[in-house]
């Protein structure tokens, strides 16, 4: 907590309809992917979605040290260079924002409207992390681990640097990785230079940027982001539920060619190949997708996923006939988890999983 | 022209205040740069701002061929193989959009609403085009050369491929290059891939990306976004005047950290190094940036550009008293031509350089 006048601003609002400028300002600074960039299996470099709280770190990575403290045998401060002799692996990983889809939620809660376009895969490398956390020894009444970031700022009138954690079972993952490349390059800026966490199967809060600390804790994480921002809300005074692994989800590349500012698009009549990607959390395969055409559903061909964290593709040919249409997608995860037909509620617009509808003309 | 329904949207309005919903779509679709990257001579991959009209398309660049035709002795079709035979340059060139800070045009134009992300500065590597020109043969009566890309769609109701035209002399200019790479790679597919046109010290719509087709007409291009899109005009029914060399301009890294939501400023009292980039068109020199603070202006130190189309960095160490503070900065060229206090009018939004103006609360 602070008395700068940060503190002071109060809760923000619900809107219906119009963005404000605080909206419009976080849509133009965060990025997200060109939904046709679907195509590419690994979502290339400047199209990996992007949610950065405060500023892009400026790191100098030979300084740089990832120290591991708290209730350790051996506290750490490891180099660049001492990380990355530690054993290595690749994982491709879908990421998606948890606040994906928050402009269809309504009443709105005002933080970044993404429509559909905060997820993203690539291949993260790097030493899993239980590497490490073996090496300081943890404690044995280790209850959480917490993971804080270089990126600093205010929010909810906290000031706070950016953190997330987990449990000691969770952390240990062999999947859970500290990452120091992307796409087999060094991590750029944005992604989190020199090291970040990916943390698989979980919407993408729990995969902190720009690490610098890992903290070993025998009481649960008091941080802002996981006590207070990132929680599912019926309303506001609910004290709220924690957000952890992906829900399932399915998008499709709108067919056809678009209207620069209305974004509507226009189809050739004829066969049409619509395709997509699917994905779910916890490492979930999708059992089905599902296109509905003017609300007939039909069963997509589903290809299998590189990798068990990875989205998968699937196609459906359509036969288009001239006039307006509604196109949707639907997926369905092997836990039986299927995506609803409208936007479910949320105070604060976080885990909307809605099916993606994409109206088209065809001529 | 087309008979499909596309044809009979009608003209877009002008607005004061909150964000359309298509405002915001086109926001969360194209990306800028995050302000504290301007502290990076050469914009890292993902952090160059794109403004895509249409989609991205998928161009296979082993059956891509650069069509040159019309008025010339020989017409060609270059494979990408036989384009990287001839000579190449690298310049660094600063790259903005015509749209950018249309968001401080008021009313407000609905079109992309940026603030202040559209630039960004790449070393762009290519052929000069006029090799190009030069073996096909530009015809005597030659008025002006067209570039078309891939990318197909609509705007303002007709259905075209983007394309922008220059006259022969600006053509043959050795600064305009044909470019296959930025910043030393391949063009990333969002940036034009296989090979893209670099118009230096224009706007960036000049710079057509996903070059297919080279026309040269002997009358003048009558392509959209040369004759209808990219004007600056009074009112809508103004004839309009002609969209060319990028403004003087400069923008400031906002100094301290920054709010989630409200992106406000806070900044510790003392001494604090403010910083950022300012640039102009037609590869004009930047001969002095000020800094105001609450309104008195200093001179900031300014640093010799890379290249002549690159922009500058500046300095300026600012004393920082507790409470709230304006702070702003204007450039001036080497022409004379200075940031205007106030965004100048036009209809469309188009070329706003007004002084960048970033408040911060002092601690």
């Amino acid at each position: 907590m602070t008395d700068s006048p940060f503190f002071s601003r109060g809760p923000r609002r619900h809107v219906d309809g119009d963005f404000s400028a605080e909206e419009l300002t976080l849509a133009n600074r965060n990025s997200g992917i060109a939904l046709e960039m679907m195509r590419h299996d690994l979502t290339p470099a400047g199209m990996h979605y992007l949610l950065i709280h405060f500023d892009i770190p400026d790191i100098d990575a030979e300084a740089w040290r990832l120290n591991v403290t708290g209730n350790v045998t051996s506290p750490l401060s490891l180099s660049l260079a001492e990380l990355q002799t530690l054993p290595s692996r690749t994982l491709p990983v879908t990421l998606e924002c948890a606040g994906n889809g928050r402009a269809g939620v309504t009443p709105r809660y005002q933080s970044m409207p993404w429509r559909h376009e905060a997820v993203g895969t690539a291949e993260w490398s790097g030493t899993p992390l239980r590497h490490i956390l073996e090496r300081a020894g943890i404690g044995e009444r280790t209850v959480e681990i917490a993971f804080l970031g270089a990126d600093r700022g205010f929010a909810g009138g906290v000031e706070h640097n950016f953190g997330w954690s987990l449990t000691p079972d969770e952390a240990l993952s062999d999947d859970v990785l500290l990452c120091t490349a992307m796409n087999g390059t060094p991590l750029l800026p944005q992604h989190g230079f020199p090291a970040r966490l990916i943390v698989p199967g979980w919407y993408g809060m729990a995969s902190v940027k720009w690490l610098t600390d890992i903290q070993v804790l025998d009481q649960p994480f008091d941080g802002y982001q996981k006590t207070t921002a990132y929680k599912f809300r019926r309303d506001k005074d609910d004290p709220g539920q924690p957000i952890d692994f992906i829900r399932v989800k399915s998008l499709m590349i709108p067919p056809g060619m678009p209207d620069w500012f209305t974004r509507a698009r226009l189809v050739e009549h004829g066969p049409v190949e619509l395709t997509g990607r699917a994905w779910s959390g916890a490492g979930t395969a999708i059992a089905k997708v599902e296109v509905a055409v003017d609300d007939n559903w039909f069963e997509a061909l589903l290809e299998p996923p590189q990798d068990r964290f990875a989205w998968s593709n699937w196609r459906f040919t359509w036969q288009a006939t001239p006039g307006e249409h509604v196109l949707k997608c639907r997926a369905t995860d092997e836990n039986g988890d299927t995506q609803p037909l409208a936007p479910r509620w949320d105070n604060s617009g976080y885990g909307n999983n809605a099916v993606h509808v994409v109206p088209v003309t065809v001529r």
